[in-house]
């Protein structure tokens, strides 16, 4: 470690399970890279809904992460633990974390980090790990989403939402999303959606099978759960898949299995942090290989919604439960 | 067609949803081949469970198909329809077909028929179609079991289980199977299984989870459904499948779908019936590269269990629903 370091830094702690006025900024000491892992300082960090989760209590940290939250950033790398090989000192890199990303150093192993793709700015490159690991993982590896064929995703504006609706669109294939107001839908129509739907005023069976003359959706990517799980296998296309990454709505259904079987369905889903270091670098070759040249290129870029200084996750927290955003937050250490 | 073919012939008809012994031998016309179909004279059918549920009421014929019951044939060739290309008159084939295989003749396109494989009489021939289909497009396919991994099997004395087992083991994989009493147990030893669990008297979540180490099933073939696809969720490992096949035990379940998620689990199924002789082909094709070499070396075999005149066909439904056998019935035309 390069003796120029401090040894204490800002981080935001979760004082106890509950609302967003339970994160307060701590002083902790600068976590020491360990073997193959670079220690990067934070110009910006992405809040995304496990925050949430955690902060309540209810998604505690996979073993020998850190308790601070946040599991993406972006920086400079300031030092690095034994056998680094692809990076040095003064790279600039975004990369997904375990946790610890709500401070001012974080410690990741080197090959989840990325370069930060051409053309983006710092903030930019700390709103991309987090969902694009996810929709990477969950829409093509898991869904195996082809072109032409078409995708449909609950939760259009989240930072997943916007994400797959982007690469999806890249990659050649249709976008059904769903969201909570008119106006979430024209802010997807904006981002490449084909199709939005109203989900308080409209049936989303309904409106996918006619917007794709009775077949359904290839792949679905739901983060509800509860009721929605029948009615995604009633939207789905015979051999659809469907991806669960989160529940919502609530995990607990009464189910009838008869339209999995009879319509070949593959129901699956998957959750990222809990993945081992290996599993998540194979996810970064993708990206980088397959991916960043898209960044690079303008093809897609993410949705930055709204940034707060670090101390002020609370009010970040707030914005996002509050789901009036569009987009990434995120968060910027001093 | 051949002027020496009789215009009629004994089929066995459903005179009325309901019991066994609603079978009955009707005289019916010999069917026509249709373009790139050949005309069987039956040397043997093979009985099974959908043959039940038709015979029940509960699983009518798929458009266009015959409504005498019977999916699996073998005999051979008198006839064919306007460019058949692979077989001629007087080759002895076995085929998948979309019912009709209880009768004195049975059309079939070519490519859902294929050659006995070396060594086995016609009799075993007619019992390969539905489970080797079935066992190739769920295990091998869909559930894309390795070798090394480890396969359940639920009804492991059933036609398809015995299949199951002895294909897993040919291509090198463990498997596991549930059955009813410790001689059906026993009976799938003999045939290969590493593991025999007595339903009855066993947990086979616990059973499954000791024999791997804790580890669990890599895929899971599953007829019965109901409170075993929770149960089937614990019993398999991490990135597991579940191919469901049938809902011996109910489709309505009231489930908890956080395992899905945490295991990253695959729950997905098929029926063979109603797929289009081009999907019945493509898996044709399959068994013909992967399997026949091994059935012509004896690697594996399919497993009879008893013979019936086809006239006595109440007989062969009677003993498939006392679920007393191990292996396949077969039904044999005079």
């Amino acid at each position: 470690m390069s003796a120029m370091l401090p040894e204490t830094m800002t981080a935001i702690g979760i004082k106890t399970p509950g609302g967003p006025e339970v994160l307060v900024p701590e002083t902790r000491p600068v976590p020491m890279p360990g073997k193959g892992e670079i220690l990067v300082k934070v110009a910006a960090a992405g809040v995304n809904r496990p925050d949430i989760l955690q902060r309540k209590g209810g998604y505690p940290p996979p073993k020998g992460a850190s308790d601070i939250p946040g599991l993406e950033i972006s920086g400079e790398i300031v030092a690095m633990g034994e056998g680094v090989t692809r990076f040095k000192i003064t790279d600039r890199v975004c990369a997904l974390v375990p946790g610890g990303g709500y401070a001012d150093y974080c410690t990741v192993h080197e090959t989840n980090a990325l370069p930060i793709p051409d053309g983006l700015t710092l903030v930019e490159a700390a709103g991309i790990p987090e969902t694009f690991f996810t929709v990477w993982t969950n829409v093509f590896d898991r869904g195996a989403l082809k072109p032409h064929e078409t995708l449909l995703v609950h939760g259009g504006t989240s930072g997943i939402g916007t994400t797959a609706i982007m690469l999806a669109k890249a990659f050649g294939s249709r976008v059904i999303i769903t969201a909570g107001s008119d106006e979430k839908c024209q802010a997807t129509i904006k981002i490449g959606a084909d199709k939005a739907i109203n989900y308080r005023t409209q049936d989303f069976v309904e409106e996918v099978l006619a917007f794709t003359d009775g077949v359904g959706a290839n792949v679905i990517l739901d983060m509800v759960g509860g009721a929605y799980i029948t009615r995604n296998y009633g939207a789905a296309v015979r051999d659809g898949r469907i991806v669960q990454i989160a529940f919502q709505g609530g995990s607990k259904v009464e189910m009838d299995f008869v339209p999995l079987m009879m319509k070949r369905l593959t129901h699956t889903g998957s959750t990222l942090r809990p993945r081992s270091v290996e599993e998540k670098a194979v996810i970064a070759k993708a990206l980088e290989a397959k991916v960043w040249p898209l960044l690079a290129q303008g093809q897609c870029k993410p949705i930055i919604h709204a940034t707060f200084p670090l101390h002020e996750a609370v009010k970040a927290h707030q914005m996002m439960e509050s789901g009036v955003h569009t987009g990434k937050i995120i968060l910027i250490p001093p």
